[in-house]
């Protein structure tokens, strides 16, 4: 149950509502994010919400049966809209494109991919400056001067920024130089990290787990929602499957159940979803028409030079064609 | 390794290029189909091809790599078309729409289905007469006599009939009155059943196996190839996996890799593939910029009435809304 | 719903029992078997069983909640035994231990191999002489005729003989020469087999499909059962999952669960479970100890010269290992 | 490639064997452990061993192809063995048996389950106190203080605690009062974590990733052991794949597997590899069968009222009767 508390509540409609909830069998939660203060009621039993109605100091209630609360498009029907300032708004139901390197390695680099993002119109950039790797002995990315480095360059551009945050020491040393906190595929149930992105004022993008069920990544996203951080966004990023054929399996289904079931802006990522250069854009272009918010996807001045899956990587080439064909079909999509 | 024979080749000609093959450590299978004359080399060891080429009878030699020979695109570049006569064309660019029921139920349900696909323009109509059921208490179709009624009103309609054959023993039965021979997914490696459809001259629509890989469907579809019949198309409806918030997982990853891999047509069905009403349709506009050529999918003027998988069934309102999107995303894709 | 009739039922006593079924609800499946007669009522609603009770022709009433009732052990709560003759009895609490190679290739592989089995004191002999293969220009095994030179082998040793029947067309020309007839994980769901095999009086083990599930394997089993065929087991042989290390994953949770859900005999087969020559014994004897009431594996003479499966077949060495191991854990997991 | 080095090399000894493997192409990783001292070469060449064999300050020369190196067998044949003091010793083949609840819960609980264990000779005890929970608003644990009381009473009782870490702030509350950090399935690849207790002189038990491979496993082991802690085992744990009748599916394969391409020692959780209580003995039989080191499965007063887990959880008759069963079946396959 989600009981929302108005602005000017005072403490002890506060605590009266609380002790309601409590005799009526809930555990209260309380939870206060950058737009709103909630009580979300944990329980199991069935109750008549008419018991709450009178109480002073509540705005709405709603009774939510999914095991995520505050995610859920059971209470909040509309879709939550984030706004990363400058004109970069993400979910208001035009298509927020994301591209950029799977690593940053140079300032050369660096340029050339703000070059190419100004030239195509894109306003935010991706890369990895933490980079989880299943061998100790990987590249492991430029730390947090590399990502300074990019800062500067990229506001310089009005360009905006999604990285990887790998464990919790790293959002203090980051915070200022990303726009969107990237949670990645290994992460998503480190449930520390997510409690403390939860405290911060700065957009997080989850991606779903490497076999994570939706269930399971609207429940990551609870944790960051009831920790009071409502800019939240949900990646679909393909699934483990016995298939062999891609890296892994695009789960397109993922991206109309996550609209339905969340508020939250749904993001695919087509270069994971498949994992091959050649059919990135396939994957990008039918994850657009089946309802995803933005797409982000890895490119590089010459991905067969990239330190990290250049595999999967499109040249600035390929890139600007996908953005041309994006662009063309989010126009046919938006008259449907 | 593929030959294609020259139509006038003489036995003895024959003979010479099969010894040859034999003295090079090549087994030789020879594949006689609607459209060409082949012989098949099966072997291990890397030759140069020249030593085949000045052979009399030969008009074209292949080195194929993968484990499937003749369904590969690597000795035949352009798409396969199949022509299902009166002008309904599979595989040539355009978009093939194939739509009706899960199960043949009665007179009234095709001749509203017939009516429901002549407003919209479609010329195919799926519908099952034998049912494979995981129960054997379960509804297992009309049988026979279901599908020539069907028949009868579809040919009288100008509609083409696709519906699921289970066992080698009603090939003969239902010859007459299918125009594309369905191989379902519990079935896509009943070998037997693909054998016999390799000797019939009529279409053959298999169906990816529930967890059957991209390699296993390709190789499923040289046994019909090889056994003489060149009229096949691919379908993908979703796979099994972990998750149990769709009834399969889309593969949309596998309609670009299969018209990578195969020059044979594919075709999408995302009713199985997500198994959810109203998720079928982003599901169908998105296999389709993927790179379809056809979609087929499950309509019901009752869903809720309907014997079998009305949970995943469009009602002919929404079904008439997908044709539509789905033709006005044709044209934009075709461009590009 | 099952009700278990009096041998000596006169007609008018069934149709008063159909007729009664009716009216509340039920529908009647007649199934008569080699050891008794069953109506299977199949509906959904809460009957209480005492409304029937009275009817005259009726030995037992069970009330069965799995969508698969005669082989569920909601009814039959002892263990089923297969007696298939010369005091070869499966599922009576000793371990029956099956081995054999993949495939019957020539008389003195089938020699070789009885005389291993003699040696060893086992009773079955396990073999294929028709293979599906998922290239349709492999190997695909000696057929009929070999499996009569090898009924003609086994007979004089008193071995008995299982092995792979593909297609219903096979049923009549094996049955005199096999004592087992297995159902290959590809055929799992093929209906028209496993009716088929419903009407013959032949021992039959359905293997479970490549994913399938533990209850699709019970109503495949369902299947045979209601077409009249009591002497049915159950075989797990690894399912098809992300992992790679193995050829598939046996999933050892399966004995257990197929022995708790089912009374049906449960096979093991290690060779296909894991699919490596090393590891076979270890994933054996774990069977074994997790409750199976059989082993299935593959040996030949010289592994490394099998036609097919080599890479998972022991020698004969190694077999009489493994019997020694299994024969010395079974002693002990007895007493438990 | 693995130098093991001397004990008494020079600095200057060093720097001319990194020297060398720099211009034979290979990047030096100099690893200390708490028993010996490596450098370990990472690069793609083919090198001849024998160029670097000469050099001052090398004991030993190993190739090792696998992506991770100080965890393989390709170097270290016999098996590593981890001593906790006080004569509890894993990995020296006999059977280590780990019991205890999921969630350490109150002072009593904790007595009754030290009492179990010691009239049953168990030595070490499992239990959480940090619990990853997939709901933000369940039970998380009592924390720090919980694992002091716990500890207390152990140690009193000559106990070793095995108690799961989730985030590297956690590792220095948690030093002195665990002898095993366990990393659990959803952390396999919290890389940060990893390396953290790579620096750490404290035995490390690493679960396997809820959908990870084993080579993931293996290389996030190689994580720890590079960093400098040599006192690691690897935990199966169950994967998750398609099959809804178990909670996961117990990778029996792995445990064979897992002993063939690694030295460290390989613990079993039958509790959550089945996640069904009726079900955990037959698991953790098989487990130890095939090979397993040791068995860690959850058990509880009174089941039915644990905080989590509950379904899984053996009460202490269950918890006693697979002792027994488990100590007889050891003798035997000892003697194989």
């Amino acid at each position: 149950m989600i009981l929302q508390l108005q602005p000017a509540i005072t403490s002890s409609e506060k605590q009266s509502i609380v002790g309601t909830l409590a005799r009526l069998g809930f555990k209260s939660n309380e939870v206060t994010t950058q737009r709103a203060h909630y009580l979300v009621g944990i329980g199991k039993k069935e109750i008549d919400i008419r018991q709450l109605g009178n109480l002073p100091g509540i705005q709405d209630i709603h009774h939510v049966s999914d095991e995520y609360k505050l995610v859920s498009r059971k209470w909040k029907i509309a879709h939550s809209v984030i706004d990363l300032g400058d004109g970069v708004i993400i979910g208001d139901g035009s298509l927020s494109i994301m591209a950029g390197p799977c690593s940053i390695e140079t300032e050369a680099q660096v340029d050339a991919t703000i070059d190419h993002l100004l030239k195509s119109g894109i306003r935010i950039m991706r890369g990895g400056v933490f980079k989880p790797r299943s061998s100790p002995y990987a590249f492991r990315g430029l730390g947090i001067e590399g990502l300074k480095m990019w800062h500067t360059k990229a506001r310089a551009a009005g360009i905006k920024i999604v990285s990887e945050v790998m464990q919790v020491s790293q959002i203090a040393d980051m915070y200022d130089y990303v726009d969107i906190f990237q949670v990645g595929a290994r992460n998503t149930q480190n449930f520390n990290l997510l409690d403390e992105l939860g405290k911060v004022d700065k957009a997080v993008m989850i991606k779903r787990g490497i076999s994570g069920t939706i269930e399971e990544l609207l429940s990551s996203a609870e944790y960051v929602f009831s920790g009071g951080n409502e800019k939240l966004m949900l990646c679909e990023r393909g699934i483990r499957t016995y298939e062999r054929a891609s890296r892994n399996t695009m789960d397109i289904n993922a991206i109309p159940i996550l609209k339905e079931k969340s508020h939250l802006p749904v993001v695919a990522d087509p270069s994971h979803g498949i994992g091959i250069r050649d059919f990135v854009e396939p994957v990008a272009l039918a994850a657009l028409v089946a309802g995803a918010d933005g797409i982000i996807y890895e490119t590089h001045q010459r991905p067969e030079e990239a330190f990290s899956d250049g595999q999967q990587t499109l040249d600035f080439v390929e890139s600007a064609t996908l953005i041309k064909k994006l662009k063309k079909l989010e126009e046919v999509v938006r008259q449907f």
